[in-house]
Protein backbone atom coordinates (compact mmCIF):
# COMPACT_ATOMS: atom_id res chain seq x y z
CA UNK A 1 0.00 0.00 0.00
CA UNK A 2 1.40 3.55 -0.94
CA UNK A 3 -0.11 6.22 0.58
CA UNK A 4 0.74 9.91 -0.26
CA UNK A 5 0.70 12.81 2.62
CA UNK A 6 0.99 16.27 2.50
CA UNK A 7 1.68 18.25 5.18
CA UNK A 8 0.86 21.94 3.84
CA UNK A 9 2.06 24.17 6.69
CA UNK A 10 1.94 28.40 5.99
CA UNK A 11 5.92 28.34 5.73
CA UNK A 12 6.49 25.03 4.46
CA UNK A 13 5.27 21.73 2.28
CA UNK A 14 6.05 18.44 3.62
CA UNK A 15 5.40 15.40 0.88
CA UNK A 16 5.48 11.77 1.28
CA UNK A 17 4.98 8.74 0.85
CA UNK A 18 3.71 6.14 3.61
CA UNK A 19 2.57 2.84 4.77
CA UNK A 20 -0.64 0.92 6.68
CA UNK A 21 2.08 0.84 9.30
CA UNK A 22 2.22 4.68 9.64
CA UNK A 23 5.98 4.28 8.18
CA UNK A 24 7.50 6.96 6.22
CA UNK A 25 9.49 6.10 3.35
CA UNK A 26 10.20 9.16 1.13
CA UNK A 27 9.80 12.28 1.33
CA UNK A 28 10.74 15.71 0.58
CA UNK A 29 10.05 19.71 1.62
CA UNK A 30 10.03 23.04 0.19
CA UNK A 31 9.15 26.83 1.04
CA UNK A 32 4.86 27.39 0.46
CA UNK A 33 5.13 29.61 -2.39
CA UNK A 34 2.08 31.21 -4.38
CA UNK A 35 -0.26 27.96 -5.01
CA UNK A 36 0.60 27.54 -8.59
CA UNK A 37 4.02 26.70 -8.11
CA UNK A 38 3.60 25.54 -4.68
CA UNK A 39 1.11 22.69 -5.68
CA UNK A 40 3.10 22.20 -9.50
CA UNK A 41 5.98 20.89 -7.13
CA UNK A 42 3.63 18.56 -5.06
CA UNK A 43 2.51 16.76 -8.19
CA UNK A 44 6.08 16.77 -9.87
CA UNK A 45 6.83 14.72 -6.64
CA UNK A 46 3.60 12.26 -6.47
CA UNK A 47 3.63 12.17 -10.56
CA UNK A 48 4.81 8.42 -10.94
CA UNK A 49 4.78 7.42 -7.57
CA UNK A 50 1.48 5.54 -8.16
CA UNK A 51 0.10 6.05 -4.66
CA UNK A 52 -3.34 4.22 -3.64
CA UNK A 53 -4.64 8.01 -2.00
CA UNK A 54 -4.09 11.01 -0.77
CA UNK A 55 -4.25 12.64 2.71
CA UNK A 56 -3.76 16.24 3.42
CA UNK A 57 -3.37 18.10 6.40
CA UNK A 58 -3.46 22.08 5.56
CA UNK A 59 -3.10 25.37 7.01
CA UNK A 60 -6.05 27.13 6.94
CA UNK A 61 -8.66 28.25 7.32
CA UNK A 62 -9.87 25.51 4.83
CA UNK A 63 -13.31 24.36 3.64
CA UNK A 64 -13.98 20.90 5.24
CA UNK A 65 -17.73 20.81 4.97
CA UNK A 66 -18.39 17.90 2.82
CA UNK A 67 -21.45 18.87 0.34
CA UNK A 68 -20.29 22.35 0.72
CA UNK A 69 -19.35 24.10 -3.28
CA UNK A 70 -16.13 25.21 -1.98
CA UNK A 71 -15.31 22.10 0.14
CA UNK A 72 -10.95 21.07 -0.28
CA UNK A 73 -10.82 25.37 -0.49
CA UNK A 74 -8.21 27.18 1.71
CA UNK A 75 -10.65 30.23 2.39
CA UNK A 76 -9.72 33.45 3.96
CA UNK A 77 -6.03 33.49 4.46
CA UNK A 78 -3.68 36.96 3.80
CA UNK A 79 -1.39 34.31 2.17
CA UNK A 80 -0.90 35.69 -1.14
CA UNK A 81 -2.53 33.63 -4.22
CA UNK A 82 -4.08 31.55 -1.59
CA UNK A 83 -7.24 33.17 -0.66
CA UNK A 84 -10.27 30.63 -2.03
CA UNK A 85 -7.85 28.91 -3.60
CA UNK A 86 -8.92 25.18 -4.80
CA UNK A 87 -6.27 23.08 -3.22
CA UNK A 88 -7.85 19.92 -3.07
CA UNK A 89 -9.47 20.14 -6.85
CA UNK A 90 -6.05 21.12 -8.14
CA UNK A 91 -4.80 17.53 -6.80
CA UNK A 92 -7.95 15.98 -8.41
CA UNK A 93 -7.17 16.84 -11.27
CA UNK A 94 -4.01 15.29 -11.63
CA UNK A 95 -4.40 11.95 -9.19
CA UNK A 96 -7.75 10.19 -9.45
CA UNK A 97 -7.24 8.22 -6.34
CA UNK A 98 -9.46 8.50 -2.56
CA UNK A 99 -8.35 12.22 -0.86
CA UNK A 100 -8.53 12.77 3.00
CA UNK A 101 -8.83 16.44 3.17
CA UNK A 102 -8.19 18.23 7.28
CA UNK A 103 -6.07 20.99 8.65
CA UNK A 104 -2.75 20.11 9.86
CA UNK A 105 -3.54 20.42 13.54
CA UNK A 106 -6.66 17.92 12.95
CA UNK A 107 -4.63 15.62 10.72
CA UNK A 108 -1.69 15.40 13.59
CA UNK A 109 -3.87 14.68 16.28
CA UNK A 110 -5.21 11.61 13.73
CA UNK A 111 -1.76 10.35 13.10
CA UNK A 112 -1.01 10.58 17.36
CA UNK A 113 -4.35 9.17 17.86
CA UNK A 114 -3.83 6.17 14.76
CA UNK A 115 0.24 5.35 15.63
CA UNK A 116 1.17 7.91 18.56
CA UNK A 117 0.85 9.77 21.79
CA UNK A 118 -2.94 8.80 21.91
CA UNK A 119 -2.89 5.18 20.23
CA UNK A 120 -5.73 3.35 21.31
CA UNK A 121 -7.98 6.15 22.98
CA UNK A 122 -10.53 7.69 21.65
CA UNK A 123 -10.17 11.21 22.16
CA UNK A 124 -6.89 13.96 22.52
CA UNK A 125 -6.04 17.42 21.67
CA UNK A 126 -2.94 18.08 20.04
CA UNK A 127 -1.79 21.79 20.02
CA UNK A 128 0.76 23.17 17.89
CA UNK A 129 2.88 25.85 18.90
CA UNK A 130 5.07 27.68 16.52
CA UNK A 131 4.03 30.57 14.12
CA UNK A 132 1.04 30.40 15.40
CA UNK A 133 -1.14 28.34 17.80
CA UNK A 134 -3.58 25.92 16.67
CA UNK A 135 -5.64 22.52 17.94
CA UNK A 136 -6.42 19.67 16.50
CA UNK A 137 -9.55 18.00 18.11
CA UNK A 138 -10.54 14.57 18.29
CA UNK A 139 -13.07 13.41 20.27
CA UNK A 140 -15.44 9.98 20.66
CA UNK A 141 -12.93 8.40 17.89
CA UNK A 142 -13.72 11.47 15.26
CA UNK A 143 -12.14 14.45 14.10
CA UNK A 144 -14.29 17.61 15.35
CA UNK A 145 -15.22 19.85 12.22
CA UNK A 146 -18.35 21.35 13.27
CA UNK A 147 -19.64 24.68 11.57
CA UNK A 148 -16.14 25.53 10.18
CA UNK A 149 -13.53 23.33 12.39
CA UNK A 150 -11.58 24.40 15.70
CA UNK A 151 -9.69 27.70 15.62
CA UNK A 152 -8.84 26.98 19.66
CA UNK A 153 -5.72 29.62 19.19
CA UNK A 154 -7.67 32.34 19.48
CA UNK A 155 -8.92 32.09 23.07
CA UNK A 156 -8.86 34.92 25.29
CA UNK A 157 -6.83 34.57 28.30
CA UNK A 158 -6.46 35.84 31.60
CA UNK A 159 -3.52 38.33 31.54
CA UNK A 160 0.05 37.32 33.40
CA UNK A 161 -0.15 39.41 36.55
CA UNK A 162 3.96 40.53 35.27
CA UNK A 163 3.13 40.25 31.78
CA UNK A 164 2.43 43.65 30.20
CA UNK A 165 2.75 43.09 26.52
CA UNK A 166 0.26 44.11 24.51
CA UNK A 167 -0.55 40.71 22.32
CA UNK A 168 0.06 40.57 18.31
CA UNK A 169 -2.39 39.32 16.74
CA UNK A 170 -4.56 41.01 14.15
CA UNK A 171 -7.58 40.22 14.97
CA UNK A 172 -7.77 40.13 18.74
CA UNK A 173 -4.47 41.31 19.97
CA UNK A 174 -4.39 39.64 23.22
CA UNK A 175 -5.79 36.22 22.68
CA UNK A 176 -3.32 32.97 23.13
CA UNK A 177 -1.71 33.48 19.90
CA UNK A 178 -1.35 36.91 20.22
CA UNK A 179 0.49 36.69 23.78
CA UNK A 180 2.19 32.83 23.34
CA UNK A 181 3.00 32.33 19.57
CA UNK A 182 6.52 32.16 18.86
CA UNK A 183 6.14 35.73 17.37
CA UNK A 184 4.69 37.05 20.29
CA UNK A 185 7.75 35.39 22.25
CA UNK A 186 10.05 37.38 20.18
CA UNK A 187 7.79 40.56 20.49
CA UNK A 188 8.16 40.72 23.62
CA UNK A 189 11.71 39.54 24.63
CA UNK A 190 13.35 41.30 21.29
CA UNK A 191 15.06 37.46 21.28
CA UNK A 192 13.46 34.56 19.45
CA UNK A 193 12.79 31.67 22.23
CA UNK A 194 15.66 29.12 20.99
CA UNK A 195 17.85 32.09 22.34
CA UNK A 196 16.47 32.55 25.81
CA UNK A 197 18.06 31.17 28.41
CA UNK A 198 15.83 28.32 30.43
CA UNK A 199 15.62 29.73 33.05
CA UNK A 200 14.55 33.02 31.57
CA UNK A 201 11.12 34.32 33.17
CA UNK A 202 9.60 34.04 29.68
CA UNK A 203 9.11 30.51 30.23
CA UNK A 204 6.82 30.90 33.07
CA UNK A 205 4.63 33.24 31.28
CA UNK A 206 4.50 31.01 28.33
CA UNK A 207 3.60 28.27 30.51
CA UNK A 208 0.96 30.35 32.22
CA UNK A 209 -1.09 30.93 28.79
CA UNK A 210 -0.91 27.69 27.46
CA UNK A 211 -1.72 26.02 30.61
CA UNK A 212 -5.09 28.14 30.18
CA UNK A 213 -6.00 27.02 27.17
CA UNK A 214 -5.28 23.38 28.56
CA UNK A 215 -7.55 24.04 31.47
CA UNK A 216 -9.89 25.06 29.50
CA UNK A 217 -9.97 22.68 26.91
CA UNK A 218 -9.79 19.85 29.42
CA UNK A 219 -13.03 21.00 31.22
CA UNK A 220 -15.16 21.71 27.83
CA UNK A 221 -13.79 18.34 26.04
CA UNK A 222 -12.18 15.78 28.84
CA UNK A 223 -9.63 14.37 26.28
CA UNK A 224 -7.88 10.95 27.28
CA UNK A 225 -4.20 12.98 26.31
CA UNK A 226 -3.17 16.64 25.59
CA UNK A 227 -0.32 16.55 23.02
CA UNK A 228 1.88 19.32 22.63
CA UNK A 229 4.36 19.73 19.47
CA UNK A 230 5.45 22.80 17.01
CA UNK A 231 8.72 24.72 17.33
CA UNK A 232 8.22 26.90 20.79
CA UNK A 233 7.39 23.32 22.67
CA UNK A 234 11.09 22.13 21.59
CA UNK A 235 11.68 24.09 24.15
CA UNK A 236 11.11 20.70 26.67
CA UNK A 237 11.31 23.18 30.16
CA UNK A 238 7.66 24.35 28.90
CA UNK A 239 6.44 20.75 30.02
CA UNK A 240 6.41 20.42 33.34
CA UNK A 241 5.53 24.49 33.82
CA UNK A 242 2.58 23.56 31.95
CA UNK A 243 1.53 20.47 33.86
CA UNK A 244 1.79 22.43 37.17
CA UNK A 245 0.02 25.31 36.24
CA UNK A 246 -2.43 23.01 34.85
CA UNK A 247 -2.68 21.23 37.86
CA UNK A 248 -3.25 24.22 39.89
CA UNK A 249 -5.78 25.84 37.76
CA UNK A 250 -7.72 22.57 38.10
CA UNK A 251 -7.07 22.09 41.48
CA UNK A 252 -8.15 18.46 41.94
CA UNK A 253 -11.64 19.18 40.42
CA UNK A 254 -11.42 17.15 37.36
CA UNK A 255 -10.89 13.61 39.81
CA UNK A 256 -9.32 11.52 37.07
CA UNK A 257 -6.22 9.81 38.11
CA UNK A 258 -4.50 10.48 34.50
CA UNK A 259 -4.63 14.06 35.62
CA UNK A 260 -4.00 13.98 39.28
CA UNK A 261 -1.27 11.37 39.64
CA UNK A 262 -0.14 10.76 36.22
CA UNK A 263 0.17 14.06 34.51
CA UNK A 264 3.60 13.58 33.15
CA UNK A 265 1.68 10.89 30.99
CA UNK A 266 -0.93 13.09 30.13
CA UNK A 267 0.36 16.59 29.01
CA UNK A 268 3.22 15.18 26.41
CA UNK A 269 5.16 15.88 23.42
CA UNK A 270 3.93 14.15 20.08
CA UNK A 271 4.56 10.23 20.35
CA UNK A 272 5.78 10.80 16.08
CA UNK A 273 7.81 13.40 17.04
CA UNK A 274 8.64 15.83 14.12
CA UNK A 275 6.88 13.45 11.91
CA UNK A 276 3.27 14.13 13.39
CA UNK A 277 2.05 16.19 10.70
CA UNK A 278 2.82 14.25 8.06
CA UNK A 279 2.02 10.60 9.65
CA UNK A 280 -1.16 12.94 10.31
CA UNK A 281 -1.81 13.86 6.47
CA UNK A 282 -0.89 9.85 5.79
CA UNK A 283 -3.49 8.92 8.52
CA UNK A 284 -5.84 10.54 6.48
CA UNK A 285 -5.08 9.10 3.58
CA UNK A 286 -5.53 5.84 4.78
CA UNK A 287 -8.68 6.29 6.28
CA UNK A 288 -9.76 7.67 3.01
CA UNK A 289 -8.97 5.10 1.08
CA UNK A 290 -10.31 2.35 3.45
CA UNK A 291 -13.72 4.29 3.38
CA UNK A 292 -13.99 4.27 -0.59
CA UNK A 293 -12.71 0.25 -0.24
CA UNK B 1 -43.35 2.24 22.40
CA UNK B 2 -43.12 3.80 25.70
CA UNK B 3 -39.70 5.20 27.13
CA UNK B 4 -38.65 6.27 30.59
CA UNK B 5 -36.82 9.65 31.37
CA UNK B 6 -35.05 10.50 34.29
CA UNK B 7 -33.88 13.84 34.52
CA UNK B 8 -32.37 13.88 38.09
CA UNK B 9 -31.08 17.34 38.95
CA UNK B 10 -29.08 17.60 42.20
CA UNK B 11 -31.90 20.00 43.90
CA UNK B 12 -34.81 17.98 42.04
CA UNK B 13 -35.81 15.24 40.05
CA UNK B 14 -38.44 14.98 37.09
CA UNK B 15 -39.13 11.47 36.06
CA UNK B 16 -41.59 11.24 32.83
CA UNK B 17 -42.79 8.36 29.88
CA UNK B 18 -42.46 9.54 25.98
CA UNK B 19 -42.25 8.01 23.03
CA UNK B 20 -40.21 8.28 20.03
CA UNK B 21 -41.67 11.76 18.79
CA UNK B 22 -40.19 13.67 21.98
CA UNK B 23 -43.82 13.40 23.05
CA UNK B 24 -43.81 13.49 27.05
CA UNK B 25 -47.24 11.63 28.35
CA UNK B 26 -46.50 11.89 31.82
CA UNK B 27 -43.92 13.37 34.20
CA UNK B 28 -44.00 14.05 38.24
CA UNK B 29 -41.06 15.79 40.00
CA UNK B 30 -40.06 15.81 43.45
CA UNK B 31 -36.84 17.37 45.51
CA UNK B 32 -33.55 15.43 45.58
CA UNK B 33 -33.36 13.97 48.75
CA UNK B 34 -30.97 11.22 50.47
CA UNK B 35 -30.55 8.91 47.00
CA UNK B 36 -32.83 5.58 48.63
CA UNK B 37 -35.51 8.66 49.45
CA UNK B 38 -34.99 9.83 46.13
CA UNK B 39 -34.57 6.32 43.94
CA UNK B 40 -37.24 4.99 45.56
CA UNK B 41 -40.06 7.61 44.03
CA UNK B 42 -38.41 6.97 41.55
CA UNK B 43 -39.17 3.06 41.04
CA UNK B 44 -42.61 3.99 42.49
CA UNK B 45 -43.15 5.70 39.54
CA UNK B 46 -42.14 3.80 36.95
CA UNK B 47 -43.29 0.40 38.95
CA UNK B 48 -46.21 -0.49 37.03
CA UNK B 49 -45.31 2.01 33.60
CA UNK B 50 -44.34 -0.79 31.64
CA UNK B 51 -41.24 1.18 29.82
CA UNK B 52 -39.26 -0.87 26.85
CA UNK B 53 -35.97 1.64 27.74
CA UNK B 54 -34.62 4.41 30.58
CA UNK B 55 -32.88 7.24 29.70
CA UNK B 56 -30.93 8.97 32.57
CA UNK B 57 -29.67 12.42 32.74
CA UNK B 58 -28.17 12.66 35.90
CA UNK B 59 -26.55 15.76 37.91
CA UNK B 60 -22.73 15.18 38.24
CA UNK B 61 -19.96 14.35 38.65
CA UNK B 62 -20.71 10.64 37.34
CA UNK B 63 -18.98 7.37 35.88
CA UNK B 64 -20.28 7.11 32.17
CA UNK B 65 -16.82 5.23 30.97
CA UNK B 66 -18.38 2.07 29.62
CA UNK B 67 -16.35 -0.89 31.61
CA UNK B 68 -15.58 0.53 34.32
CA UNK B 69 -16.09 -0.98 37.54
CA UNK B 70 -17.91 1.83 38.98
CA UNK B 71 -19.97 3.19 35.43
CA UNK B 72 -23.69 4.02 36.60
CA UNK B 73 -21.97 5.98 39.86
CA UNK B 74 -22.51 9.65 41.00
CA UNK B 75 -18.81 10.01 42.30
CA UNK B 76 -17.47 12.82 43.86
CA UNK B 77 -20.40 15.04 44.66
CA UNK B 78 -20.74 16.49 48.44
CA UNK B 79 -24.21 15.85 48.02
CA UNK B 80 -25.04 14.10 51.56
CA UNK B 81 -25.30 9.92 50.53
CA UNK B 82 -24.46 10.42 46.72
CA UNK B 83 -20.83 9.97 46.82
CA UNK B 84 -19.96 6.80 45.28
CA UNK B 85 -23.82 5.89 44.99
CA UNK B 86 -24.61 3.43 42.08
CA UNK B 87 -27.79 4.77 40.91
CA UNK B 88 -27.67 3.22 37.69
CA UNK B 89 -27.35 -0.49 39.14
CA UNK B 90 -30.24 0.59 41.60
CA UNK B 91 -32.36 0.54 39.05
CA UNK B 92 -30.82 -1.83 37.37
CA UNK B 93 -31.65 -4.38 40.34
CA UNK B 94 -35.68 -3.18 39.30
CA UNK B 95 -35.95 -2.90 35.96
CA UNK B 96 -34.47 -5.02 33.45
CA UNK B 97 -34.94 -2.90 30.39
CA UNK B 98 -31.61 -1.17 28.59
CA UNK B 99 -30.59 2.15 29.75
CA UNK B 100 -29.22 5.46 28.44
CA UNK B 101 -26.81 6.88 31.06
CA UNK B 102 -25.23 10.46 30.70
CA UNK B 103 -24.97 14.08 32.59
CA UNK B 104 -27.94 16.29 32.69
CA UNK B 105 -26.39 18.68 30.30
CA UNK B 106 -25.14 15.84 27.49
CA UNK B 107 -28.91 14.62 27.49
CA UNK B 108 -30.16 18.27 27.13
CA UNK B 109 -27.75 18.35 24.01
CA UNK B 110 -28.51 15.14 22.82
CA UNK B 111 -32.58 15.64 23.53
CA UNK B 112 -31.90 19.57 21.16
CA UNK B 113 -30.25 17.58 18.65
CA UNK B 114 -32.82 15.12 18.31
CA UNK B 115 -36.00 16.75 18.56
CA UNK B 116 -34.98 20.66 19.63
CA UNK B 117 -32.83 23.79 18.17
CA UNK B 118 -30.13 21.02 16.84
CA UNK B 119 -32.41 18.81 15.60
CA UNK B 120 -30.49 17.60 11.70
CA UNK B 121 -27.01 19.25 12.87
CA UNK B 122 -23.99 17.06 13.44
CA UNK B 123 -22.57 19.29 16.88
CA UNK B 124 -24.44 21.84 19.13
CA UNK B 125 -23.42 23.05 22.98
CA UNK B 126 -25.88 22.99 25.57
CA UNK B 127 -25.19 25.07 28.63
CA UNK B 128 -27.50 25.28 32.07
CA UNK B 129 -26.46 28.22 33.46
CA UNK B 130 -28.91 28.21 37.19
CA UNK B 131 -27.28 26.88 40.61
CA UNK B 132 -24.50 26.09 38.77
CA UNK B 133 -23.03 25.81 35.29
CA UNK B 134 -22.63 23.04 33.17
CA UNK B 135 -21.87 22.31 29.26
CA UNK B 136 -23.13 19.41 27.47
CA UNK B 137 -20.98 18.88 24.40
CA UNK B 138 -22.68 17.29 21.39
CA UNK B 139 -19.78 16.94 18.00
CA UNK B 140 -19.75 14.79 14.93
CA UNK B 141 -23.42 13.56 16.21
CA UNK B 142 -21.49 12.02 19.13
CA UNK B 143 -22.07 12.89 23.24
CA UNK B 144 -18.60 13.75 24.09
CA UNK B 145 -17.02 11.60 27.05
CA UNK B 146 -13.54 11.62 27.16
CA UNK B 147 -11.44 10.82 30.35
CA UNK B 148 -14.76 11.71 32.86
CA UNK B 149 -16.87 14.06 30.51
CA UNK B 150 -17.35 17.63 30.08
CA UNK B 151 -17.26 20.26 32.81
CA UNK B 152 -16.86 23.28 30.91
CA UNK B 153 -18.54 25.40 33.89
CA UNK B 154 -15.28 26.15 35.47
CA UNK B 155 -13.11 28.05 32.95
CA UNK B 156 -11.12 30.72 34.05
CA UNK B 157 -12.54 33.88 32.77
CA UNK B 158 -11.32 37.57 32.25
CA UNK B 159 -12.46 39.37 35.08
CA UNK B 160 -15.26 42.20 33.57
CA UNK B 161 -12.79 45.62 34.42
CA UNK B 162 -16.23 47.21 36.84
CA UNK B 163 -16.41 43.77 38.73
CA UNK B 164 -14.60 43.20 42.20
CA UNK B 165 -16.62 40.23 42.86
CA UNK B 166 -14.44 37.38 44.57
CA UNK B 167 -16.44 34.88 43.13
CA UNK B 168 -17.69 31.37 45.16
CA UNK B 169 -16.50 28.38 43.70
CA UNK B 170 -15.28 26.65 45.99
CA UNK B 171 -12.46 25.07 44.26
CA UNK B 172 -11.85 27.72 41.94
CA UNK B 173 -12.90 31.03 43.27
CA UNK B 174 -13.47 33.27 40.58
CA UNK B 175 -14.34 30.74 37.71
CA UNK B 176 -17.35 30.80 35.12
CA UNK B 177 -19.57 28.97 37.69
CA UNK B 178 -17.99 31.24 40.78
CA UNK B 179 -18.56 34.30 38.63
CA UNK B 180 -21.77 33.49 36.84
CA UNK B 181 -24.10 31.07 38.06
CA UNK B 182 -27.38 32.62 39.58
CA UNK B 183 -25.86 32.15 43.55
CA UNK B 184 -22.54 34.19 42.11
CA UNK B 185 -25.46 36.84 41.03
CA UNK B 186 -27.20 36.83 44.33
CA UNK B 187 -24.06 36.87 46.51
CA UNK B 188 -22.52 39.65 44.29
CA UNK B 189 -25.81 42.01 44.15
CA UNK B 190 -27.40 40.89 47.50
CA UNK B 191 -30.48 40.12 45.25
CA UNK B 192 -31.86 37.22 43.15
CA UNK B 193 -31.20 37.52 39.20
CA UNK B 194 -35.31 37.90 38.82
CA UNK B 195 -35.55 40.50 41.11
CA UNK B 196 -33.03 42.97 39.84
CA UNK B 197 -34.23 45.38 36.88
CA UNK B 198 -33.87 44.09 33.30
CA UNK B 199 -31.70 46.89 32.66
CA UNK B 200 -29.16 46.68 35.86
CA UNK B 201 -25.91 46.81 34.92
CA UNK B 202 -25.60 42.92 36.42
CA UNK B 203 -27.22 41.59 32.64
CA UNK B 204 -24.19 43.21 31.16
CA UNK B 205 -21.38 41.56 33.06
CA UNK B 206 -23.22 38.14 33.40
CA UNK B 207 -22.97 38.50 29.58
CA UNK B 208 -19.62 38.75 29.87
CA UNK B 209 -18.56 36.12 31.65
CA UNK B 210 -20.96 33.82 29.38
CA UNK B 211 -20.18 35.34 26.32
CA UNK B 212 -16.19 34.23 27.16
CA UNK B 213 -17.36 31.11 27.66
CA UNK B 214 -19.07 30.64 24.54
CA UNK B 215 -16.28 32.64 22.95
CA UNK B 216 -14.03 29.81 23.97
CA UNK B 217 -16.12 26.86 23.09
CA UNK B 218 -16.89 27.71 19.46
CA UNK B 219 -13.48 28.58 18.82
CA UNK B 220 -12.18 24.94 20.34
CA UNK B 221 -15.14 23.33 18.67
CA UNK B 222 -17.05 25.28 15.95
CA UNK B 223 -20.29 23.95 16.98
CA UNK B 224 -23.12 24.29 14.66
CA UNK B 225 -25.59 25.63 17.36
CA UNK B 226 -24.89 27.17 21.12
CA UNK B 227 -27.87 26.73 23.38
CA UNK B 228 -28.84 28.59 26.78
CA UNK B 229 -30.57 27.02 29.18
CA UNK B 230 -31.30 27.01 32.83
CA UNK B 231 -33.09 29.11 35.54
CA UNK B 232 -30.68 32.29 34.55
CA UNK B 233 -31.28 32.21 31.02
CA UNK B 234 -34.91 32.89 31.86
CA UNK B 235 -34.23 36.45 32.12
CA UNK B 236 -34.53 36.98 28.06
CA UNK B 237 -32.63 40.41 28.18
CA UNK B 238 -29.06 38.45 27.80
CA UNK B 239 -29.24 36.67 25.05
CA UNK B 240 -29.01 40.11 22.59
CA UNK B 241 -25.83 41.20 25.34
CA UNK B 242 -24.13 37.57 24.90
CA UNK B 243 -24.93 37.80 20.93
CA UNK B 244 -22.99 40.65 20.71
CA UNK B 245 -20.34 40.43 23.42
CA UNK B 246 -19.75 37.06 21.31
CA UNK B 247 -19.18 38.81 18.06
CA UNK B 248 -17.22 41.68 19.45
CA UNK B 249 -14.81 38.83 20.88
CA UNK B 250 -14.90 37.32 18.09
CA UNK B 251 -14.09 40.30 15.70
CA UNK B 252 -14.74 38.30 12.26
CA UNK B 253 -12.51 35.66 12.92
CA UNK B 254 -14.97 32.85 12.46
CA UNK B 255 -15.95 33.13 9.52
CA UNK B 256 -19.38 31.65 8.99
CA UNK B 257 -22.90 33.27 7.82
CA UNK B 258 -23.94 31.52 10.47
CA UNK B 259 -22.30 33.87 13.29
CA UNK B 260 -21.47 36.99 11.46
CA UNK B 261 -25.21 37.27 9.73
CA UNK B 262 -27.50 34.66 12.18
CA UNK B 263 -25.84 35.13 15.36
CA UNK B 264 -29.84 35.23 16.62
CA UNK B 265 -30.33 31.97 14.84
CA UNK B 266 -26.88 30.83 16.27
CA UNK B 267 -26.69 31.42 20.15
CA UNK B 268 -30.36 30.59 21.25
CA UNK B 269 -32.94 29.34 24.04
CA UNK B 270 -33.68 25.73 24.21
CA UNK B 271 -36.09 24.67 21.53
CA UNK B 272 -37.45 22.31 24.38
CA UNK B 273 -37.98 25.14 26.46
CA UNK B 274 -38.46 23.72 30.04
CA UNK B 275 -38.36 20.25 28.67
CA UNK B 276 -35.20 19.90 27.30
CA UNK B 277 -33.66 17.79 30.09
CA UNK B 278 -36.23 15.83 30.14
CA UNK B 279 -36.29 15.14 27.04
CA UNK B 280 -32.93 14.54 26.43
CA UNK B 281 -32.95 11.66 29.02
CA UNK B 282 -35.91 10.24 26.97
CA UNK B 283 -33.62 10.85 23.73
CA UNK B 284 -31.09 8.76 25.73
CA UNK B 285 -33.59 6.35 26.74
CA UNK B 286 -34.49 6.28 23.04
CA UNK B 287 -31.21 5.43 22.03
CA UNK B 288 -30.28 2.61 23.94
CA UNK B 289 -33.10 1.03 22.61
CA UNK B 290 -31.73 1.27 19.54
CA UNK B 291 -29.03 0.04 20.05
CA UNK B 292 -30.20 -3.26 21.86
CA UNK B 293 -32.46 -3.48 19.20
Amino acid sequence: MRIGAIEAGGTKFVCGIGNERGEIRDSISFATEHPEITLDKVISYFKDKQVDAIGIGSFGPIDIRHGSPTYGYVTTTPKPGWENYDFLGTLRREFDVPYGWDTDVNAAAFGEATWGAAKGLSSCLYYTIGTGIGIGVYSEGKLVHGLVHPEGGHVLPRRHPNDDFAGICPYHGDCLEGMAAGPAIEARWTLKGHELPVDHPAWEIEAFYLAQSITGAILLNSPEKVILGGGVMQQSQLFPLIRDAVKENLNGYVSASEILDHIDEYIVPPGLGQQAGLCGALALGLAALRTTK
